[in-house]
């Protein structure tokens, strides 16, 4: 067993009985993970390696998962996870990228080894990094096999976190307060936008002198002037201008547990919609935060801030947040929960949310956001930075 | 059309001109292109939004490619790519990350109001982001069209670069160079591993003077110590210690070009065999791309290098290289040409590639590499940093 595990054997095992107790309940005999914070989840493993394919197959009668990748990444699933050197599977370079073998052949032949042909097995069917060709190859290999969804199966088992991944997001917490604080601080008129996503960057990954910093799942996002009509656009190498509003959207990583944060800065003169909107958007969140109990359900927490805004004339047509915690690119949020109408999840102690009520109209936009923890009897915000439009 | 063009339109029309050749040569008259690189080769398209279903949809005998995505970031797609506003689809909110409703039922909706619901449909089957799911989805709402495999055919359209693009990786390159000075600098005995981390990300996001950075597609991979035995680990929060190898994997990256690059740095008494290999490698290094001409074979090159390390005794048995250029995460290589037995693509000029032989053994590993770009008569590598193991 590894040096580096970053939680103890017996917390691995726990969830590894969890998913065997949901695969159990499904139907489910052969679960394939091909979602890299799953296969983290279930093992630890931690490497770049998504860019080829790579997995975990749980099996419901066997003790420990199988890990599969290339070759080359054989001895980081040796040195990351808990897994013994029996259950760790490299293919050969000629799978890669292949025109002719296709790694998901490999995994069928391991399955055929563990006399699983024949058994229900389930892929993560939109997952990241799982493909369309992967899935037909697995069927055409296994014919006697029959096949179901286990897409968010994982994803669900770890909504509820330990308090040891708790401590990970106070830790992560710790980086995204100094990464925000590092921007506001050089987001200014005339300073190049890349100049100030680098220090963004350089704050994250340095992290803090106890706990230093992984990268995130997601660059910080620090849209400036008309990009910040839509969330997902970042920095160019352009300076920031008199009356730009800029987005800054970014997180904390420790360990591959992330803290996002997001805050919206004013340069200068900005127009006086922008101004009303940050009112509003601020209001709206700290409304729906203060009325978070266990017990109450995401679209519930959902209709408090929808009410907070409805005098306001804004609109906003999506949802306002999402469970997260654990990841890899390109998300930070884990596909499970989210505040919106229709999402009946009942809120329990120790779920994770990142609540980023945006808001973007046709030139400008504004986020506030917020991450926090379910307690006992209500929530515990897990950074504390003034929440408010910031005007410079 | 946006004014954010990293191209020019004609430049553009080019691209989808000679995408449609190949998709005629396949029989294939609809394309749906979900690999982010490939949607911002035919569009511009450029935003970190590829954690939801997006795409690019190239019919035949329509002129302009349809872009589709979730409808907060259309505006994206109107400010980052040469497409009218009829041609720029946005879902709505519900359809992400639903239960009940997926994306590319969506999609499904824009081809049958295209009429081509009973054609001979291709999506890219084994894309980063394009899942089972999807393909199921798709194959679901049109029960009347043919369904074809058309991965990578984007890609091998754009293996050959315009000179234009070029510009952009020599662009990156002076990043290149850039960071890895840097690395070789902050990398240190006693130095916090994520803080020199934290210096390579800084310079790669700046950039330099006249070219400022962008995100490259795989974090600076940095592993030191045992973690050299695999390729795709990177930085922890503690220090280096005498004794390590440290293998430097970064790139440059400008407007999505990469030029990627890597050292080996030794920090004090590293053993005999870190030394030998780092002077194997760099010898078959520099032997290969000595014998680089148009005309020839990838497998050809690969043979050059695999001559020139067999009088060693090490062993390398997984690829030495691969097209790269234009890429989002997870992977800056292009998956289409590789220097591999087997691989019979003809190096013609322009072809861009990252050439990376790097050998690990069980306790330890050597990086050494260089990107360069096919000419007329032989090959010009991008970054100009000694070839050679370092020591420190």
């Amino acid at each position: 067993m590894s040096e580096m595990l970053n939680f103890s054997e017996a917390e691995f095992v726990e969830r590894v009985r969890k998913t065997k107790a949901s695969m159990n309940q499904k139907g489910i005999d052969v679960l394939i993970v091909t979602d890299p914070a799953n296969m983290n989840y279930l093992t630890g493993f931690d490497g770049w390696s998504f860019y080829v394919h790579q997995g975990v197959i749980v099996i419901a009668d066997q003790e420990q998962p199988i890990w599969f990748g290339r070759g080359q990444d054989a001895n980081a699933a040796r040195l990351t996870t808990w897994l013994g050197d029996e259950n760790i599977k490299g293919y050969t370079d000629d799978y890669v990228q292949s025109l002719v073998k296709h790694p998901f052949e490999f995994v069928a032949d391991i399955i055929k080894e563990r006399g699983c042909d024949n058994k229900v097995i389930a892929t993560e069917m939109d997952a990241y990094y799982f493909s369309a060709k992967a899935q037909e190859r697995l069927e055409a290999s296994l014919p006697n096999a029959k096949f179901k969804d286990g897409n968010l199966l994982v994803s669900w088992v770890k909504i509820i976190k330990s308090d040891a991944e708790v401590e990970y997001i106070r830790r992560a917490a710790r980086i995204a307060e100094k990464a925000m604080n590092v921007a506001l601080e050089s987001v200014a008129v005339g300073v190049r936008q890349c100049d100030a996503a680098a220090d963004v960057f350089h704050a994250e990954i340095s992290g803090t002198p106890e706990f230093g910093g992984d990268y995130t799942s997601i660059i910080p996002l620090m849209p400036a002037g008309i990009r910040t009509s839509t969330p997902h656009l970042s920095w160019t190498d352009g300076p920031y201008e008199n009356g730009d509003t800029v987005i800054l959207e970014l997180a904390g990583n420790y360990r591959r547990y992330h803290c996002p944060l997001a805050r919206t800065l004013i340069l200068g003169d900005a127009p006086q919609t922008v101004r009303d909107l940050g009112a509003v958007v601020a209001e709206g969140l700290t409304a729906a935060i203060d009325s978070i109990k266990p017990g109450m359900t995401c679209e519930e927490v959902e209709r408090v801030w929808a009410k907070s805004i409805a005098k306001s004339g804004f609109i906003k047509d999506s949802r306002i947040g999402y469970s997260m915690g654990l990841n890899y690119p390109p998300d930070w949020g884990e596909h499970t929960a989210s505040f919106r109408p229709g999402d009946k999840t009942v809120l329990k102690p120790n779920m994770t949310f990142h609540m980023i009520p945006g808001i973007w109209l046709d030139d400008c936009g504004v986020d506030i956001s917020e991450s926090f923890r379910i307690t006992e009897n209500g929530c515990e915000t897990f950074t504390n930075i003034e929440r408010k439009l910031f005007v410079k």
